[in-house]
């Protein structure tokens, strides 16, 4: 086994500290990893506090994971050590499903994600990128362009891909106006990928000072969700909007939005529901309401090769590994602009 | 004006009795129509009931009109007398917008609907098909075979189109598994479609004691709703479920019956909101909850000429106008296979 450090949360209220655990060997097919950077996703948090219940401790969360290939299995050859490579929310799947068979390995029945999920080779639970280096099965790490700062590529992997994945499958484009609700981690990136599909974008927040900073992300127009006149401006009018925000709110407020046709992603599961849409606002205009789940491994890869072309990495502030429960608090105080990566050099040396 | 004689409500609570009234005298682009029958929709109850609110009163509902052609202004000359011609849920449009150029008059915001909607031509509201004769811009006559039963036609120009459109829209078709919830009016149109479109067609009703007719009308399956079992073995099996039921129940029982990327359509608004379904079943499997509504006249005039090709009618019921609030009450016990049709040779002669 491989000897591993990170951080881990050991009960719900506690702050992560210091946590050395095994990896496995990397086999014939599997990719060692040196994590330079890991990205703060709002999910570690959620699991961290077991919110979604189902946490097993301890666990490491991080599932946007970026760093360099240090050792490559028989069959992992496509891969040499020193290649910049990425990981995100999983690290296995079945392989034979319609699901798996169709790139969609999100949706297949046995995913195994990054972390906190039962890991088939050690019957342990998965370990995930708040830590020194992982080990992954080729058919999971992506490929990531020499040319983009790293650092800011690791949120990619989950916000990216989550906000990519959705525009792209309601083939989001020129000629459409399209909406994205809340300016975090996930709406930030989706305002510039919309904004780089050609789209007319405009950014919904509840928060008038992050309007500007919409404009300078790609958004044509930022406006306060709170106001109810700037709303009725835009009843109507949009092809698409991606509903980034988790927490429960008024869904009616943005299928109202839409043109017949038009269709509202949501990418975000509220603890307690949403009020119960309109079904109305679906009939009369023949509207779509519609979820998305991170995207697959292929459609991650060229995403990633789209950044890379279009120059485009998240917005992000670099933080030390002891510093994370800071970060949690800051978060939960929509204090990020706008998305935490930890600097894994500032692991502490066990 | 052009005196005309039929059924209308008064008040929400009385019966409907016998009303003489005005109508257009036809205009060059119109088309005067004799009727012969006109089908029961459950949205003729809801608005004479005044459930919707907005309800003028006297009200003469009816929007499933099939009759022969007995005069045509100088500009309808694609009409002749003697034609077989229906009309449905809508009169005119602005012709204009988006949506009518798109063939989508439903979603015009200029609709005319056939009863109870403000009538631009004489200032009054219009009044529907439980009456001898209407008078209907050419635009929005369809043509009738003369190889299908008149009486079974009727029902399509509303239950017909409002189960086709969806069903074509969403592109149902071979290879597909079809779900239909509820066998009423709109239901056992539902069935039959699904079927002449080649789709594996299962309905799930409330009522075993439909189970078998269901098989009659097409489905190859019937499940009856309340059943958990029954249920759970077609889990994540759909590709897309027609959901006919206006009463609010629980959507997450046929979301989560369909496959990754399905969809649930919703064609009934109900009184009380549905229970708010759970976003997880949407993001889970990127499934798609969304409303249909109606039809466009071009599509409602394909429908037709399919049902023409397929020989394919309403299952219906034939009523005389005198007995209509006992057919309402029927309908209100879920008592009638499939549809109620008023032969209006027994509208009494005013």
């Amino acid at each position: 086994m491989l000897q591993s450090f990170g951080y881990a949360a050991f009960d719900p209220q506690s702050p992560l500290r210091p946590f050395a655990f095994q990896r496995r060997e990397p086999g014939p097919s599997d990719v060692l990893i040196d994590i330079a950077y890991c990205g703060v996703c709002h999910s570690d948090l959620h699991q961290v506090r077991n919110e979604w219940q189902g946490t097993t401790f301890p666990i490491v969360p991080g599932h946007e994971i970026v760093g360099h290939v240090v050792d490559v299995g028989t069959e992992a050859g496509d891969f040499k050590p020193g290649d910049r490579v990425g990981v995100g929310c999983m690290v296995d799947s079945c392989g034979t499903c319609p699901d798996c068979l169709d790139h969609q390995e999100q949706f297949c029945n046995a995913t195994v994600f990054t972390y906190n999920s039962p890991d088939p080779h050690t019957g342990a639970m998965t370990y995930g990128g708040y830590s020194n280096r992982i080990v992954v099965d080729r058919r999971f790490v992506l490929r990531v362009s020499d040319t983009l700062a790293l650092a800011g590529v690791a949120p990619l992997l989950c916000a990216g891909i989550t906000t990519y994945s959705p525009l792209r499958h309601w083939r989001v484009g020129a000629g459409h106006k399209v909406g994205i609700v809340g300016l975090g981690g996930l709406g930030h990136m989706g305002v510039k990928f919309a904004h780089a599909f050609g789209a007319e974008t405009v950014l919904f927040t509840t928060t008038p000072e992050k309007a500007a900073d919409a404009q300078r992300l790609g958004a044509h127009q930022a406006v306060v969700s709170k106001d109810p006149e700037a709303m009725r401006r835009h009843l109507g009018s949009f092809d698409f909007i991606l509903d980034t925000v988790a927490a429960a709110h008024d869904l009616d407020a943005y299928l109202s939005l839409l043109k017949r046709d038009g269709t509202l992603c949501l990418v975000g599961v509220p603890e307690r529901p949403h009020p119960s849409p309109n079904v109305g606002n679906l009939i009369f205009k023949r509207r779509s309401l519609v979820g998305s789940l991170i995207g697959g491994i292929r459609e991650t890869q060229e995403m990633l090769d789209f950044c890379a072309e279009h120059r485009i990495v998240a917005d992000i502030e670099l933080i030390a590994m002891p510093d994370i429960d800071t970060a949690y608090r800051r978060m939960l105080n929509n204090d990020v602009k706008y998305r935490f990566v930890i600097d894994m050099a500032t692991l502490p040396v066990q």
